[in-house]
């Protein structure tokens, strides 16, 4: 068939799923302990809770119709306060938008921003989500590296003089996936000022900064600049079911989005909007909820971290964990992590190699490593299975 | 701030709303019976059984986290059941993709089978949600007029003679909105042959096949050929609520979408996705409640083209409504239904003009009705106060 539809076999041989997706199929087996996955712990979220929600909102019988485009109202306006909060000024409705998920945010926005061949300039190692979208709108993707401060902006700085003039910069601000590091405060008053200075679009994605272990994230990016849109969700601290992402951005870039909305699928779901809005305006009960995610996570996080520099000493360096979801662990002793994973599958523990998030740099002596969904003892375990297998691929 | 930002400000000239979700905003005035809504009666969906069915689906903990792009396994075997009868062959599950509401599948099919310039042959009047994803993907839109027996078959084999290769030809097969019409058992057969011998493919858009009142609707046009896709939703039948559209594929489609739904929004709500497969799986709750909106549905129906039929007389020309969820009427007296509506809404009642729906054809004299979510009484005065509107216009 695909002779006679040729859009269709271009589309299949051009589209690349997502490598960590097709590694996630290959790391299911029960013996593996997969620190490979980029999943929050279904233990920790709130299903009597929600389902408290969810017979609440079907008492109300419009719940079940279709909602607006931009979100149900309330959930809007709950979002409103909250992000007028965290950023510190009066946040209306009109610059709150309701996104399926912060990837379906991502992919509006890339429709919105982006003709094709413009500039995105990305961190390396990259949120392979977004880099999906904004190659699928047709942009040249340049990276710049982040470092333990997150990205780096001499290297931004460097290339905005050379005369790159990027459509858009895209930054998860904080407890990056997969490079685990947080943009500082300095840096980020510093990207707001170049944004506003080159005309360029922030893209802030923030799925991870309410999971702060030891002190709340920094002020976001966009309290810095209105050239910043700014990305949050509830998949992490509440439930990927809900489908609920958001953005905070101009009223205009809002309206723009909300027409692509309507064609892309109508409008979401007032049933898991009401849900979310109902969880998150329950604000007692939200902090305590997510201190105790904050704390189990920490906990994962350390021990994880602890048994990476027990086991492997100076052989490697290690992100510290101080929030999120992962941990980036660099080999110094040479050691390739694609090839270490035939090993390491073998011995009974899976994780990602660097390269899958790679962009321009070689992320060959690289791993992401995951501690959500493991406990103490067994993320000890991986690690143990992890030396045995690089111990195994040394002596060859 | 749109200066700077040239792509922003250009999407926000050229995206267009559509022109009927503006009109309902003007028409929710509590003092306008609306007959202008596209919206299924919230009264006759099963608020209780989704309740229960909730309540169900959080008793797995799986439910919260996130699911598989194309959908959430059990829904996508539930549907392969259904469409299998309702097919009559053994649908297998890769062929099953779960969209969030049709809508969804609409957009995406646009990215995997249109280039920019593509032909893609549409209804006229057309159901404009498809127009807008087809329009968005740059592709030339080529309308080809209903009459009572759907699609204009005489005029689409004209077409393809003189050289017209579209990629896709798009059909509301049954109970067509806007047009209220089915599309003939020969007529399916016959498009699917062209479809073949032409090379294209059929997108067979089916929200509204269930909702037959008097006799089933007719077998689909994806019996008769491997080039059609179909789309169906449990937006009509169930409720909007849900988000719950699918499709019916070759795999290859199927697969080349999935590679996009992961760039468009990673996956559905489980939660959701599992209260449509546990309601539609429940066949004789399903079948006894569907039976009972057919009913209702389909004494409104009768309701309101009787009225239009005593109150116009052979002034104007009505459909039968034999199901769905639209009647079209055509003024034969000359009344232009967008001069009349400002009349209309000053004695209470709303519509949507022809010319709204219209791709080539001039349907300044027709207008579509909605009567879903009015009871008898009220339609019935609905049309008392479109006639005195259009007696007020007579006299000017």
């Amino acid at each position: 068939m695909s002779a006679n539809f040729p859009p269709l076999a271009r589309r299949l041989d051009g589209l690349q799923s997502s490598a960590i997706r097709d590694l996630l199929k290959l790391t299911s087996r029960a013996d593996i302990i997969s620190l490979a996955g980029g999943l929050p712990d279904a233990e920790l979220m709130p299903r009597d809770r929600i389902a408290v929600a969810a017979d609440a909102a079907l008492s109300e019988r419009s719940r079940l119709q279709y909602t607006e485009s931009p979100g149900w109202g309330p959930l809007r306006e709950v979002l409103a306060a909250r992000e007028s909060e965290r950023l510190g000024r009066a946040v209306p409705v009109d610059e709150i938008f309701v996104t399926h998920g912060s990837q379906q945010a991502l992919s509006l926005l890339a429709e919105v921003l982006l003709d094709p061949g413009a500039l995105v300039i990305c961190e390396d190692p990259a949120y392979v989500g977004a880099l999906q979208v904004f190659r699928a709108a047709g942009a040249r993707i340049e990276a710049v590296p982040l470092d333990a401060e997150g990205m780096r902006l001499d290297v931004l700085r460097e290339r905005l003089a050379a005369g790159a003039r990027p459509a858009v910069v895209h930054t998860v601000s904080n407890f990056h996936n997969p490079g685990g590091v947080t943009l500082s405060p300095e840096r980020r008053r510093e990207l707001a000022n170049l944004a506003e200075q080159y005309g360029f679009w922030i893209i802030e994605d923030d799925p991870y900064g309410e999971l702060w272990f030891d002190r709340p994230s920094p002020a976001p990016v966009a309290t810095y600049s209105p050239n910043v849109i700014r990305l949050s969700s509830a998949s992490k601290i509440l439930a990927p079911t809900l489908r609920a992402g958001w953005m905070i951005a101009p009223a205009q870039v809002c309206r723009a989005v909300e027409l692509l909305k309507q064609g892309a699928d109508l409008c979401g779901s007032a049933l898991t909007q009401q849900i979310t809005a109902d969880l998150l305006a329950d604000t007692d009960w939200l902090a305590t909820h997510v201190d105790s995610v904050r704390r189990v996570y920490g906990t994962r996080a350390k021990a994880l971290v602890d048994a990476v520099r027990s086991r492997f000493g100076d052989r490697v360096t290690s992100t510290d964990a101080a929030g999120g979801m992962f941990v980036w662990v660099d080999f110094t002793d040479g050691t390739d992590t694609t090839a270490l994973l035939p090993s390491a599958l073998d011995t009974g523990v899976a994780y990602v190699p660097g390269n899958a998030f790679a962009v321009s740099t070689d992320y060959a002596h690289s791993m992401r490593l995951c501690f959500t969904t493991s406990d103490e003892a067994v993320l000890i375990e991986a690690v143990d299975r992890l030396a045995k297998a690089h111990a195994a691929v040394g002596q060859v």
